[in-house]
Parts: C-alpha cells; structure tokens; sequence
C-alpha cells in the first residue's frame, strides 16, 4: 500500500522536449522498466500533431503496449478535442487537459481565451460521456503559481477557474507550476484554498526544480493534503535552464524524500537506477539529473514500508 | 529587520573544501561582497594548523580584516582549544565548535571519544570565562541527522549530548546533517525534541544538498521554529558528490526561497549575484552551484520585507 502516488511524466514531458525521438521499442523497454520499480500512474504519450511534435508520433503504440503493463493507470496528455478523440480511440485509462491559469500563457501557448479553453473542455467531457465513460479526465491549471509572460497570477484566479471546471464536471483538478515560480507558502496557501472550494477534486500536484524549489514545494503541497505527485525520472523535461539543473522535480529525488520520511510510494529505488539505464539505451548521451543517483542512498536507509 | 539569519559559511566551509588557496587580500574582498549583500553572519575561518589546511593559513588576517566591516558578526570553525586559543586571540566574535554525535566520527575525525570531545569543549569554554568572556560559542552537533560510517544516529543520543553540552554552560547548540541524510520529518521531530529539551539554547541548522533535501530539510526546520541557517554562496564546501550536485545548502537558493515565502533575510540577492563574481575573480574556473542563480528571479519577485 502506497500513501502517495507519484505519477511518472518522464516518457510524455520529459521526451517531447528533448529534439531526438527515442525509438517506439525503446520508449516502450523504459515504460516498462519504470512500471517495473513500482510506478503505477505513468504519462506515456501526448496526442498532438506528428508534425509539432514527432517524438510523439507513436503515441498510439506506446499506449497500446503500455496497457498490457499489469496495474498501470496509462495516461496521456490532450490539447484539444482532437487530442482526445485520439487518446480516447488508443484505449488511454486517464487524459490530463492542460489548461492555462494565466490567460496570456494560454493565448501565446494554445491561441485560446480561458472561455475558449472551457468550452474545449466541455466539449472533451460530451465525447467522453458519449462513447468512453471510464476513462478519467483531469484538467491541469498550469501556471497555477506564477507566469513568465504575466508575473503573478492571482489565486482567486485558479479558485474561479477549478470551480468552473468543476461546474461543467472535471472531477480532477491538479495545479502545475509550469514557470518553477512556487514557493512553499504560496503552494500550501493556494492548494489549502483549493481543497477548502473544491475538496478531494484537488488532486495533484506537478512542481519544477527550476529555482531548486520542487521538493520543499512537494513537501508544502504534501502538508496540504495533496498525495499525488508529478515527477520525471531523470528530471527531464519541464524546461532546464542550466547544467546541472532539472525542470521537472526528480522522481527519484521525490521517492527518496517521501520514503526516507516514512511516507510509502510503492517504488523501488534500485530498480528506478535500472531504469535510468533503459533509457540510456534508448537515448545515448542524453542528460539526466538527480541528486540521489549521484549520491546513492544513505547508510542504513530504510523504506518506508 | 530580518525574520532568519543566513549565515553564510563559504569563506570557511567551502574554501577549505577547494585544493587551491584563495589569496588573502581576494578572500577578504570576497567577505566584503558578501557582507555588502546583506549577510550578517560569516564563518571567515577556521584555526586548525596550516599544515592540515594550508587555505586557512590566514585565518588570523582574515578576522582582523572581516572585524571592520559593519553589522558583522564574524565567527571562526576550531576543533580544540589550541584553535581556540589562536580564535580569540585574532578577535573573532563567536567560535563554532564541531562535536559528531556519531562516536565513531568522531574518532574517524578528530580521534575522540564524546567524552573527550566534552572535556575539550569544557577547556575552550574555562579558556573564555577567564580572558575572553565576550565571545559567543556555538556547538554544533555535526552527523546528527546520521553518519557515513555508522549509519543512523539515535535521536536520544543527539539529545543526550545536547544537555551534557547546555550541562557544562554550551549557550548555543546546532544541528549539522554533514552527510547529507536528513530527511524533513526526522529534521521537523528532532528540532522539536531539541526545543523542547534544551529550548532557545537550539539555535540553528548547518543543512546539505546532497540528496536534494536541503530546501525542504530548511523549511521542517523552520517550521520547527529554527531561525539561524548556514548556508554557503554558491554551494561550495561541504563534500558534493556529482556536477551541479552542491554539499552545503546554496545561500542564493535558501534566501530566494525564504524570501519568495514572505520571510525576511536582510541579504539582496541581486547584490548576491556580485559576490559570486568576486569569488570568481579570487578562484578562476571553480565550479559553483545553485538554481537561482541559473534561473533568475521570477517575473514580478518582490522581496519579503
């Protein structure tokens, strides 16, 4: 029994920002590696058009293979109507719906307003109800806690939005920072205020290590009562800015801090080395990142169940 | 008015990390930078021989220089009452004495037992009652969170140390994770066990990045009601293990998040930067980390106070 669920991103997040497309056998060979060391949500595609994102362009497949995998939740990311007719025909268990907190991201990300975006959803949510009605939806504020374009973005923002989501039926709201503009006060004000509007639909959290942030965040968002995570193996992904620097918050970094506290993920460390080495293989010489691979588990650790 | 205190421990920690010897005059414009920027306490130094630690040869100019700077606390590492002798002497307002609360590191370390460690810090604290009684002294408890060679450290033996410190008239005692073990629950339960053994006379957290933790160690120390924090510019010092991996918590990461929490440090971050060009100037090429200073401050930052 796990008491938090760490959602792997790497194989959707992580591979469409590296420029080479890892190999449809390969991406498969590391999902299962990491459904091996224990992951039982991983994000292993997003459907978008082959020719905006070609590293994408097995995403079918892979989730074909990936739903063979035994006691996986298989989720894929969706733009628009037509990512999710796509995703939903492959068979996907779980879709996340990215959806712009700050109005300018959404327009210079997507070209849409934030009514253009609820409506999309809406529209998502009628297919959905129409020919697919297992599979889960999640809608994901990203620049919940801060925007590169507008600086901050006020709470009651994100407030208003997740209620609207709510009102049209999303069951699960998750808050992303996108930018690594959270801080850990503002991440347990902003989901406290979450779970106080809109109670157990606040679902998740996706944090960044952009400003070496991500864990105290996690942390933060854990003492809020969030108990999924986002998180990349490798921390690819999620925009690095520097050498050394991970975008996403590490998986393996996030399940040793929750396990070394006590705090089950279901995940095994070592097998999660293993499966740093599958995607080596699929990716030679791509950079991955982790304080915990570099310096190996400490003395007598133990964990957490 | 500052709400923490960063003390920065760069010119010691780090410096006597480093293989190279940074020129006394370069150290010294390097501690001016850093005190410019807002940092009110500096380790300048530690006074071991300069056989052992041929960097800290000029611990003694280093002090007199770092005295003159307003607003400075300036404190010094010793390990005996030798070093302690040579400490007061130079005018160093406070002293930081190393006790490993594993015995085993402490013998691998400085070849004592807790007992001897005990007599040399009773020795240190008569040596001050008699000639120097101004000066500040600060215990601090290093391996407390569990050591590399004996592996987890029991809590009651932290404690013990701690009241057979306060017993012999120690005013201050810190928590050191020099091995990059802690996690935040176990930071969170034994600053707490500590206050509410010794209270006030806990004073600060000596915290390591090694495993990635350090922010979030930094903030279940806050949370436990610790003020004072060490944390070295640029991530120097304190054993790192990979590149971009830092040992010491970066100072530049630790202030941002503080300071994007809403709580005051007093130290400008932007003025922070311009230190981290000074110490380059003093050691060309030297690696130096943190996020922040990879990232930038996020759009629209304001700083807590």
């Amino acid at each position: 029994m796990s008491e938090v669920l760490i959602s792997e991103v790497g194989p959707r997040d992580g591979l469409q920002s590296i420029a080479r497309t890892m190999a449809t056998q390969d991406k498969c060979a590391w999902i299962k590696s990491l459904a091996d060391a224990g992951l039982r949500e991983i994000e292993v595609a997003s459907f978008v058009p082959a020719k905006l994102l070609p590293q994408m362009a097995d995403a079918a497949e892979v989730v074909t293979f990936a739903k063979e995998l035994p006691d996986l939740l298989v989720t894929a990311l969706v733009p628009n109507v037509k990512g999710a007719a796509a995703a939903f025909a492959s068979g996907v268990h779980k879709i996340t719906i990215p959806f712009s907190a700050s109005e300018a991201h959404s327009l210079s990300n997507v070209r849409k307003t934030h009514l253009q975006m609820l409506e999309e959803v809406a529209a998502i949510l009628a297919l959905r109800q129409d020919r697919y009605p297992h599979v889960q939806i999640e809608t994901s504020l990203s620049t919940a806690f801060g925007c590169s374009i507008a600086g901050p973005v006020p709470e009651d923002t994100v407030l208003r939005l997740a209620n609207e989501l709510v009102a049209i039926g999303v069951e699960e709201i998750g808050l992303a920072d996108t930018t690594g503009y959270a801080n850990p006060a503002q991440v347990r004000r902003l989901f406290d205020r979450m779970r106080s509007e809109i109670g157990d639909r606040c679902t998740s959290a996706h944090l960044h290590n952009t400003r070496g942030l991500g864990l105290a965040n996690a942390l933060a968002a854990y003492q809020a009562g969030i108990r999924i995570f986002d998180s990349s193996m490798g921390g690819i992904g999620g925009c690095p800015f520097a050498p050394g620097a991970s975008g996403n918050v590490v998986t393996e970094d996030l399940v040793f801090m929750f396990e070394s506290m006590g705090i089950a993920t279901g995940v095994d460390l070592e097998k999660l080395m293993l499966a740093r080495d599958v995607f080596a293989r699929g990716l030679p010489d791509e950079p991955t990142y982790g304080m915990l691979p570099a310096a190996g588990l400490p003395k007598g650790f133990t964990y957490a169940s």
